[in-house]
């Protein structure tokens, strides 16, 4: 039995491409001698298509789409993922399915069991979970079909109840098809494909696995679908971040006809949890999936022009380093606003970056619009000394300059703040926490300090220079009150970034991080400074999300509360 | 048997202040010879607790208090809402839970078993449901008692496969007592008058019920707790909007000491959904959340001064009167902003708001700062005509200045954003979408205008004129450009604020608002404005949520999507 995985990238809602893609996928596996092919998750309508599958029109259109595809799927079986009509009256009325094609009908639907409602995920808001389980029978093999989540019930405390596969085995099927989207981050494209391989080992059968690609908002699916033999051997690994079409024989004794890629006796840490920040990793793929967010954002959204605050510092250049590539270094545009505080040095590394890069750029001195501000208020402000008021109008008035060249050339403003700011509040709403993606929004900065040496050390072997080496080195500041520094208001990042991963990635409470051996006074302020903090957050824009725990969707936190604030 | 229903207002997270709470109505109750006293759900830690729960620390800290609360629970029981641990190794790690306290020991843990997953609810996000039900045997009574979202499963297509009240009949209680967390909508107090007596009907069982009052960020708890006889008739309603504790003698034949207030013949129309906008919208339910979401923000965040731009428009004159009521006159700043594009009459409108109500307020034209925008971005601009680019601009500069005054003194900046311009993106990002809290973000403009008309109307009787009729008469403008007015951008909103009921509120499709008779291309362009515009939304603050359907944390749609846009 020849079986294809179509990984691909699906825009929410966007019925008629995803169709397209969907049936020109049928076409070419049935061109190829097809029996089967697997597409992922919810491949109808998108994933996550959130509250959208609460209009019946939307479901409608996840029908429509079904009726026309399986007019293809006439001599291959398709597995396609959708949502489907809770027929029954209890229970919430639809669930997470994958349908089976073939012969031009609807020979089955499956329907998801594990509903991750956690973290990016809310799929119980929608579904009913699966109560039956029953094998496909397709071509005198049993296919037990399970939908993502649903494999990954695994371990000594599971999320849930019931284990799918484990009911499914009672009806000694011959393969396990999953149909997946699994969202990246830089812990787990190494946990995916553990999890895959536990299942293989513990139910002894064959596995094909089709993830979805594709960056949707802030969440990153990056791909990397895979084909098991049941003795644990990987025999085919999609690619991660691009769309792919592969395809591999079932032998009947379970052995796949393609070359084991990687044996199985090779050792996965399924329990892997990084112990401290940037341990283990993955630089290069946390670059790529940045690149891949930008990138699938603006082409999703119809854009194609990127601009920016560059302000000589780490953040920015590191922005406008990754947005260059993604989008191609003529269609970023920087914006070097100093102000009457800005030191020479940053508009001098602001041009050099941009010249390394070979972007376009302009130097707007804010210094006039500040004043005008200044003598406007003065009535109001009478002689109060200088203070936050005039930090922060200094820095929303870059917003608006920001804003409305983007509003009259058609640009995007990119925003370049990180975790660790906004961890802490150290922005400005509607000033440097402006804009309509985050880019560095789930990176520490000692992560973007990493991602900066990355980036050079990428582009050594062409012997160009990209960031700077004085960007990188010189102590960060926000440079909106004569000498200021980061580190007058925060704490080195070399202790609060490992604070923040603590409270914010691992969930540690206050006893916890301080029994680690930081200090005291300074773990109680640092959570304070984050709690207190999440009006700010609220108003943000999405972020691209690359490790486990990202501000935005993902993580949920009263604004009106007093917990360790 | 005298039982006690208390009907308070939690701080999330402020354990000390919420435990006090409890432990003083416990002493009461028991100096008023209580034999039980209810509290509401989550009552140590507030609800909802969101992400909180996910630290293990929060959690100790509930079982802190239960500790504490439990010495005070001598001779009088106690049912209070708690998270509680899932001791068995499967499932969620938490259950929602009520706590039965007596003789100074957890005689009883209660678990949850609907749990609300919709909208503004994440119950499943944290929570395992139950799957063991009993009765809690008490002086000589077997109580019932279940959590809030239990006694909803009515109803021929309920939302759950599992209705607790009929596993807990299984063992003949005497009465049923529920803890809740029930927020405000202009529909629910009557639902859930209506709900528990259905159940009470139903069950032919007592019915007490103890809800939360209080403003948690954008929801509002409206408290309106009850205690129902056997025979439906309700003998006891505590206030909406304000904390309260009371006691009833629950007699041995099921019947209450207490006078009749409501008999149990009166009807209620348990599907009760408003078919168009305003129908049954009981004004001065909706102006009396709003205030009281208002004031509990404020007080909870440790604020007392507000600031608004007061453009002369309907919105913010309406938010200014709001304000004014919620937190005293003297503690709210009207900033008037005029542009070269204000009319006079706008800023006269405005001067006579502030001296109907008696406010401060400050003239600050935008004149100069906007020139010196104009000429920063002249080299950049050059001679593109005035278009989109320096409307925005002119908001922004509003923004920037209120947020720098708000910044100097103290103030927080106020929202006064309407639900028709939220919707349809009518709004500068920054500018005139920048606050703190969305005091209107809720009320289409329709409504907004009852709501003015209603304020006029109560201050009547005093003689007092608050909102101009100027105010009220004339069409609405953003004045960003000469003789702009909203109908140049907007379908009428007459018309307008119907077809977003349709699709927000009702989640209708395109064919289904065009089936009942509005015109199909203003359906389509309509629905398209709104589904285009949800980037902007997802950077808006916290609106108080005063219907079925508020933008914010219970709807939750793509922002990359391409559905009807």
């Amino acid at each position: 039995m020849k079986i294809f995985l179509a990984q691909q990238n699906y825009h929410i809602g966007n019925f008629e491409s995803n169709r397209q893609k969907i049936i020109e996928a049928i076409e070419t596996a049935k061109q190829q001698g097809g029996d089967l092919i697997v597409f992922s998750e919810m491949s109808v309508c998108g994933y996550p298509a959130r509250d959208f599958v609460e209009f019946n029109d939307f479901i409608n259109k996840c029908y429509e789409s079904i009726d026309i595809i399986k007019q293809h799927a006439d001599t291959i079986g398709v597995l396609v993922g959708s949502p489907a009509r809770n027929k029954i009256t209890k229970g919430k009325d639809l669930f997470n399915a994958a349908f089976f094609l073939y012969e031009k009908e609807v020979k089955a639907a499956i329907h998801k069991t594990c509903l991750p409602t956690y973290d990016v995920f809310d799929e119980y808001r929608y579904f009913e979970p699966a109560y039956h389980w029953n094998v496909i029978e397709f071509k005198g093999k049993k296919l037990a079909v399970t939908i993502c989540e649903d494999i990954w019930n695994l371990g000594n405390n599971p999320l849930y109840r019931i284990c799918p596969m484990d009911e499914l085995m009672k009806q000694q099927p011959d393969v396990m098809i999953n149909l997946s989207a699994s969202p990246f981050d830089y812990t787990h494209a190494e946990d995916r494909k553990s999890v895959v391989r536990e299942n293989v080992l513990k139910y002894k059968l064959p596995m094909f696995y089709c993830n979805a690609v594709g960056s949707q908002t802030e969440i990153v699916f990056d791909g990397g679908s895979v084909m098991y033999d049941k003795h644990g051997n990987l025999c085919k690994a999609l690619p991660l971040f691009e769309e792919a079409l592969e395809s591999v024989v079932l032998n009947n004794d379970g052995t796949l006809a393609a070359p084991v890629v990687e044996p199985a006796d090779k050792i996965f840490d399924t329990e892997f949890i990084p112990s401290s920040l940037n341990e283990n990793l993955n630089i290069h793929q946390v670059y790529t999936a940045l690149i891949f967010g930008i990138k699938d954002y603006f082409k999703k959204m119809g854009f194609t022009k990127a601009i920016l605050g560059s302000s000589g510092g780490i953040d920015s250049a590191v922005t406008l380093a990754l947005a260059c590539e993604a989008l191609g270094k003529e269609n970023v545009r920087a914006v070097l606003m100093p102000s009457p505080y800005s030191t020479e040095h940053s508009v001098n590394d602001a041009v050099d970056l941009s010249k390394n890069l070979g972007n376009p750029y302009d130097i707007i001195k804010i210094n006039n619009i500040y004043e005008s501000f200044l003598s406007t208020l003065q009535p109001v402000f009478t002689n109060l000394p200088f203070g936050l008021a005039e930090e922060n109008m200094q820095s929303r008035i870059r917003g608006n300059l920001l804003m409305a060249i983007a509003n009259k050339f058609g640009y995007i403003l990119l925003n370049t703040s990180n975790k660790s700011e906004l961890s802490t509040g150290y922005g400005t709403l509607y000033g440097d926490m402006a804009g309509g993606l985050g880019v560095l929004g789930d990176c520490y900065k000692l992560q973007v300090y990493a991602l900066a040496k990355y980036i050079n050390e990428r582009n050594l072997p062409a012997g160009r220079q990209v960031i700077p080496t004085n960007i990188i080195d010189k102590a960060p500041s926000a440079e909106l009150r004569p000498n200021q520094k980061d580190s007058d208001s925060l704490p080195d990042y070399n202790v609060l970034d490992k604070i923040l991963y603590q409270y914010i990635e691992l969930r540690k409470g206050p006893d916890e991080i301080k029994a680690k051996g930081f200090d005291g006074a300074l773990v109680d302020r640092t959570l304070k400074m984050v709690n207190a903090n999440e009006y700010k957050r609220n108003q943000f824009c999405p972020i691209i999300r690359v490790s486990p725990k990202a501000f935005g969707v993902g993580r949920r936190v009263p604004i009106v509360g007093k917990y360790l604030s």
